[in-house]
């Protein structure tokens, strides 16, 4: 590790020259392989309506979806980008390197997702399924973001997206299309899949040194209120996330309300714990910011399902609870006995609450029946029609399906780890970590500001406005 | 009170055991009376559908309901939350009691509305309509909040929720369903309720030596801003609020326009006014974040109705009004004299424009006729069909739901007061309030910042970037 | 120039009076000339019905354009007034003077826009479409404030707002009602329209003096922060934004979806140049907060179009492109060449960007046909049906609005220019430009902040709490 603190972070030219030709290849990919779907083509969809054109607009999927997918989208933008403004001096790099990350996953995920999803003769067809899809394996990237926050350049985030999203993508495919489970608001495919790769990465660009930066890998009072923006918007918007691509009607309905439920329980477990593990009994932000969310990882799975509100709020208490203990217990002994550095505490907000909806959600599938679900059994789990139908099978393989994104995750996360290892990417120094400064413009801060706080308040200001 | 510069306000032990014993107990509740509806059901939800099963899914309530919700529940969490971080030492309690208060009232409220407004077979029934009533009654309490901001410990808060909600759905049960009256924005149920509230309960709590925190009890630069994004939001989404649960087609169309209108009326009567008052003409961020909100409050009853956009910017050129002079003439005198100390000024934004949002209700209701609503007046006027319609008495009822939530207000605000006034709540002395670092960790601030700042833009940087 | 020094800008009688006699006029022709729509009449809209009622409630346009409306609404008042507080000193301007023009302004606009776009029997009638129409006006005005900003009085502001809406009124009826052009997302109505409109307001108003002001017109840290809160949110719901107003189903559709995939290339683009033509390959927070944008203008016109993902992001990265070469090379020519001091630099983000939309849009619309758009093709393009369909035509008519739309701006900001220029506004002298303090009441800032922290960690305070 001791080269790269000679190793040279411009990115004057690593980070255009990356930039360009990815969406170059981009460009050419969509040109060669995208179409419209049958609801975004002009001719399809008005070939498709059986009746007169107004009566039929609003059966456009963009109506039962797009309020959502804004929501998705406003969690990916805003939501994960603000949570990670919670660092003194890396707020630019933060809401920045988020936006362009994200920018380039979700086109990238269209591509994976589109080809193992679905080709239709050769093509992949995208519309607003697509398009939040596309955000969902985004959201995967950037939890794995926070696991490596603060120690890694764009180009080694880029290069990151790349290998995440394509393994999330077959994740995801072995899941949903091999497997046939149930994993709406991607309690594995998403939560579990992105913490522990990113964990995994995280381990292989282990820093002994990184308490050289130390000073740097805290809050002040201003940037936990800005975090709170990303907090409060991704608990908001959390029933939109687990419900946007269900089935319309009452699974999309009752997805959004057990996802509700979970999360309020889950934010009084957090301000119970957060008091009780605190020597003054004093609130502490990271625990508010972070594990009061864990309540909507947890019910991902399950959220879909005949989980009742009653179901729901236990689990989300369960997850805030644990969420608040791995940050005060775990998250050290990750970093002090298994050298994983954990910027965000990922572990504690994906990690652990994503494998506990993974279990929750094979043990609500175990349990479903005819008898609770009715004719409604079929719009939940889709190979009941196909005569595959059996609770307990059902049950099992959500089970497996949770080994299998694990050793996914940890797969990929291993071997990424090691490609981003190379010194070419421009990575930042043990002694400058978690600082804007090496990647942005920076202004000057406050001296400049209360310079002019004077001027501003100085006598010539009273006498021109009197 | 002098023993509450004695009592300890560590929360070690208090707001785990209550957070605890109170989810605990919401748990069992909604394990024992809570079902899904029959649009969230999935063998009911599947039952009723007359038709194919993508014909009928767009009737169900969440495609009506869930974009108005998701509005509703932002003014909740970022609207109040942000709009009460004014304070400049006290951004912290502002969001975060804020999201506690309000993840705990909207469970609560779940329960005691349900009770009172429709038990099915001795089962609370919920959707997302309930979730929307939730969030209404929750609105309620954080206006009761922002009276006694900064001066209240969580346990206090907490307290204060539980019996807020209480009354909050018995004096809606008696409006609403007892004398059948129209108030789908909540000028009476919502703010005037919480406004006589929390004023009652912030005399109780008088505190002769405040003055003693003084100098927190105001802003900076930054926590106005961040203020600012709490009153846009609000501001924003207050046509959502009160369409939220009118009837669909027309009333939900036409209740979010008027309320448009009477904001944007307001909002220039409230610049207007801020300059006037000011001997410098010098506009004042209070006036901006709370006094141009007043329009919602004011069209919350009235907006269902045939107000026109005219008689919507009417009222919201007076709330405005009102708004800012309040703030400015009456806010001192309520301190000074009636020893009410309303730290966000919660009768200029909810309790008078509240109480002439129901008088505008009153009179509109009273003015109904057939002739100007067609066949849409049982849409908006529920009893039409049942004979039991008659313009003026409706008007007349109306105006008896104003006193009638006025005295709920006070009399339960004032027992709620004296429960308040136990010293057993932690809550902060005179010489601590308006201050987060008694209930919460908080990170150094400024000095840290300005030495990385040195740091950061120190030649080692500079050189590494080369 | 030089009496603008002494001219006083003490706002206590002018800004009141304009606000009021404004308002007075607009509830007026409220009065007089607006109705309620057949969507959002109570009896209008229940004798339109055919069939039962919640079977034909879904049809109201409300539900088809709400969810947009609500995000253009996010997008005018959070997305402008944040975007602009990056200036240190100007945050309370930024978005209280954004708020307050943008309140009046969409009250004026549904005057304006009715009278030219349908008269009903002399009325006006209003809906959920003229209120997105409304806010699209709006936003024009806040582009050319973009340029003005920091360097006018909100009289001033008022002022041009009047004339500016006026004028897009008419150069709107001229594109859309006389030309029949196509423009959904405003690439020319609102951004070109908005820019050159602005620019030549601010060209008229030029400031020799203005380095005076200089050490205040530039970002801190947190200012920063603040305005990629804005960014985010525009970029967001651009996509909502170009697809608010287009036909149902399909074009609403594909407009969003083409939006999406633009403002992702645009993004890569504005990444990767604005490390380019940094000699220290330091990304610029100017370029990320404006460029990145440049890709939803970019598409404005033929988002609704066939234009595929592949053709919209090819358009998004030359957007992107061009936008961050004109912040670097292009904005300091204009100020010292051509005298124009674009504070914003809407010339890059809505200018030039803008002027590209209308060429993308003429060729798309060229090369339009039947076999592309099957019976789809006269849902994007009106006057199909009416036998005038000619793509070639069409195209030369789309250029032909350019050309009007940039005279239209440059002739109307000439004059509005000089008519801002008369010395009875209360213009900012050039000292103070950019400088919150004199319209506004300014807290003090850090002196009080840091000592209140020092109470705040006293030893009394954690006596307290044990």
């Amino acid at each position: 590790m001791a080269q790269k603190n000679t190793q040279s972070t411009n990115m004057r030219l690593r980070l255009p020259l990356l930039c360009i030709i990815l969406e170059v290849i981009l460009i050419i990919l969509f040109g060669t392989l995208v179409e419209y779907n049958d609801d975004t083509h002009a001719m399809l969809w008005n070939e498709n309506r059986t009746d007169s054109a107004t009566r039929n607009d609003h059966e456009n999927e963009f109506y039962y979806r797009y309020p959502s997918f804004q929501d998705v989208h406003v969690m990916i933008f805003v939501g994960f980008g603000f949570l990670m403004t919670f660092l003194q001096r890396y707020g630019f790099s933060s809401v920045g390197f988020n936006f362009l990350i994200a920018a380039f996953s979700l086109q990238w995920a269209t591509l994976m997702q589109g080809f193992f999803h679905g080709l239709h003769h050769g093509k992949i067809h995208v519309g607003v399924t697509s398009m939040i899809n596309a955000d969902f394996c985004t959201g995967s990237v950037l939890i794995s973001f926070g696991a490596v926050l603060g120690k890694t350049s764009p180009v080694q985030l880029l290069v990151m997206a790349i290998f995440e999203v394509t393994l999330f993508a077959v994740n995801e495919f072995i899941l949903l299309s091999i497997l046939g489970i149930n994993d709406a608001g991607g309690s594995m495919t998403i939560h579990t899949f992105g913490a522990y790769f990113g964990l995994m990465v995280t381990r292989v660009l282990y820093r002994p040194n990184l308490d050289k930066s130390k000073h740097r890998n805290s809050s002040v009072y201003h940037s936990d209120l800005f975090a709170m923006i990303g907090t409060i918007y991704l608990w908001m918007f959390w029933p939109s996330f687990n419900s946007a691509i269900t089935n319309y009607g009452d699974p999309q309905h009752r997805t959004a309300m057990n996802t509700y439920y979970s999360l309020a329980a889950c934010t009084l477990a957090t301000f119970a714990f957060s008091a009780l593990v605190n020597p003054e009994g004093k609130l502490d932000m990271v625990h508010i910011q972070n594990a009061a969310l864990a309540g909507g990882v947890a019910v991902g799975t399950a959220g879909e399902m005949m989980l009742t509100a009653f179901g729901a709020m236990i689990v989300g208490f369960l997850a805030g609870t644990i969420s608040v203990l791995g940050y005060k217990y775990l998250t050290p002994v990750l970093e002090s006995k298994l050298k994983i550095q954990d910027t965000c505490g990922i572990h504690n907000l994906h990690g652990m609450p994503g494998v506990l909806g993974a279990v929750v959600g094979a043990v609500t599938a175990a349990l479903a029946s005819p008898d609770v679900y009715g004719h409604g059994l079929q719009r939940v789990f889709a190979d009941v029609e196909t005569g595959k139908w059996n609770p307990q099978s059902r049950g099992g393989f959500q089970a497996i399906s949770l080994a299998v994104t694990l050793g996914m995750a940890l797969f990929g996360g291993l071997i990424t780890g090691f490609i981003l290892k190379l010194p070419i990417y421009g990575a930042p120094p043990d002694t400058h970590c978690f600082e804007d400064g090496l990647y942005w413009e920076v202004p000057g801060e406050e001296e400049g500001h209360q310079e002019l706080y004077e001027v501003a308040t100085s006598n010539e200001v009273e006498k021109l406005s009197s």
